[in-house]
């Protein structure tokens, strides 16, 4: 039986902000990003979410982002390759002290918002992160964009990795998402969206914008935990993957 | 043989900012407090911080403080025990992983500044430190002033604990610092100072302010990186040490 | 026919995350405390929120707080009265900004949360925020808890106050609140709240948890924007001041 | 009699951290860049050094920067037009209420390092810039990269603007900045670095290094008030004006 990863982005509140369905997306996901505190979330929020996690029995990991709470991680800094891996070695740290402090085991790490898309072209700072990861503990999985230099930075190093593909985006004729810039970047049907998801997993193909089927490594597939339909849609595609003998299994759990 | 801790806070530089004779310091001491972020330190200076004190020989502990970087973590904060509990958790976990991916094992965990003093004698917060140590590492060793409630919590909690003794302080009558609001807070002299030290050490013995001598137990002494005059009094103190037959070790080394 | 001010603090949202139901509120009262980004609020907000009052029709104030995102300024910190000082200029000087860009004018100051009880008992802190708002502006009118140090200070100096009273708090006999720690602090029931308010302005007297009345002097009421009640709440009191033919203004259009 | 003024980027102290020259440098100088809070700065700094420019007689500008301590301004940031201007008001106003509490007046805005790069090149940035000095208050006076983007929407929008030329940095045959990343980038030797400087205001041309004259405008000549010759060289530019007839002055002073 074929079996998938669907993670989502967690504990983005921050003080006496909320943000997100945090303990009702956790239902239908295998693995939580956690934010560790400089794009979003606070030592409260971290404490809090992993304990929800773990009781879900649902994957951790952390979610390292640019330091930068207003923007909210989404806005290109340019840091050196060094300074990219030092954010990436603290906030990895911090976010593993509270897994073991509650008896947890954290299975992987996630760049966030800009963090992750710049990983995404960028080899000098995809190697920067893959490093940070590896030191920190070799054992941890590396997510990055399905095919992106961030994988290609982790195997190089010697993690395990896993190609992320997006529900809710669509893809170029090379194998790369659509740009936000662009008209048709957003599959907003979701009937369309989990079509596509089941069939990247199923056929490992993607049909591009272009007409022509691309092949894809579908290892986890990224939801969105905020936004009204979040949750709905979150339901609709386990849902759906599972009505196509597809099996949501957390990437480290086999 | 005699042996005692010499510890001292380092890793206090931020962004361009420099701060303290790092470098300089751990050629003296046994014992680096590494900030963590909060109060003072960034990714950068932690990293750079654990890698000189790997090379020295010099046991590393995590430092941590109020988030307050304007104040240095040196204005009292009132976090809730659960507040206490989570930034401590957050802090060591953001420096343990400086440690583990340089190779190293970090020995011991020292509140700074505000926290420091609040947790001397308020046991809710004491315990509330001690908790989160033990739950990210029951192996850490706890610094806190000699007799006070930081102590007592490690102690209750099972955690190996540290009595520090300053240097450059006066002690009263019940075993507690002079008030740095007091006329004679501090020992200004050099002199004074490490025979004070020398004695707690050999004989468990201070002069109080009060013309009594008290029993205080001194496993580490705190000295300071910063200021004129702190590299000197360093050597100091280690050739005064040395001279009474008393052995400069890490508390963990033995 | 009398009048009276109510206040509510604005622009709180941060970055991504959104807080308060400003636009709605803004129907029904008369001062808007707009954060300054110390405690809650960034740019982005603050201009927003300025916009939103001024086409409202709202006057505006600086609500300046700690420097203490993660605790929503809520948190006491000890900062000294220079410090206090400091901050206090900063922050009014930021909003201040806004306001004059947008062609307004800043009516008053209001401390937030534990800067505002703090400086409610504390004479130093009062006189160092009361100076602060003097340099800025003098012009500046200054709220403060009725009755309370920061009151008296503002008077000391030569700035116009408003005495704030509050209409979910209850009264003790000195005219102080009745702590959050005892059981009866709050009153929950809309209709006791009301009428307490309408007395206060047409009566100038409150019925003490010890069963006196109290003289008490209601130039502005505290009410609350965020809370799932807070918009029928503001309503509620607008009309009940109406029907007892209050008008409600502004502390400086008269 | 010719006149040209010098300006130094002034407050770059940031709590227990002390950055700088500040008092010495003021006494060749004739504007300060009062940096605020964002990239470095605290309210009590900002206060001290207005105190500090008002009493030494020298101009005041607030110096902007993009929110990042840890890089000190230094790091590229992609913030939105409306992000800029937002920050630009913000800081300029919190300067200004210290600068108009102690009696002063605010002459000039100049952004911060990379914000001041990227202001210089791209049109959209630079217009947010202007527009927000321009509605904050429209006398103040735009300094930035002569010939730049920045200079041009100063203008554009009616403000007074300074070309500002550098004293240690080489010239492209189009007048830009020899690019850091270039072998030739910065001119060392302080002879040739003043002879550079004199022949701009006196001459109103720059050997570029292609070896052809550019004509370059300079209303106002940066220097820098850390390292550790900083001192001398202020020293020695300033007399070297004054030795070939150039008086330094305030650019609004005239």
């Amino acid at each position: 039986m074929k079996s998938v990863d669907i993670n989502c982005d967690m504990g983005e509140s921050f003080g006496a902000y909320q943000l997100g369905n945090d303990k009702k997306i956790l239902n239908y996901i295998s693995s939580a990003n956690i934010a560790c505190g400089y794009h979003a979330g606070d030592p409260a929020t971290m404490k809090k979410t992993v304990r929800m996690a773990l009781e879900a029995g649902v994957a951790i990991g952390a979610h390292p982002g640019f330091p930068d709470l207003i923007g909210f991680g989404r806005r290109n800094m340019e840091l050196s390759a060094e300074e990219a891996y030092d954010i990436v070695v603290y906030q990895i740290g911090a976010l593993q002290a509270f897994v073991h402090s509650e008896g947890g085991v954290m299975q992987h790490v996630k760049p966030h918002g800009a963090f992750y898309n710049m990983a995404a072209t960028r080899p000098a700072l995809a190697d920067a992160i893959a490093e940070a990861v590896y030191r920190v503990n070799p054992e941890l999985i590396l997510y990055g964009l399905a095919g992106s230099e961030l994988i290609k930075a982790g195997l190089k190093i010697g993690l395990r990795t896993a190609h992320e593909v997006f529900a809710d985006r669509t893809y170029q004729k090379d194998g790369t998402l659509t740009s936000r810039n662009l008209p048709n970047a957003m599959i907003t049907n979701h009937e369309q969206s989990i079509s596509q998801v089941v069939r990247m997993v199923k056929e490992g193909l993607v049909l591009s914008q272009q007409g022509i089927d691309v092949a894809i490594t579908a290892d986890t597939i990224c939801i969105h935990g905020d936004g009204v339909h979040a949750l709905k849609f979150a339901g609709h595609i386990h849902q759906a993957l599972t009505a196509a003998q597809i099996s949501v299994l957390a990437v480290g759990s086999h």
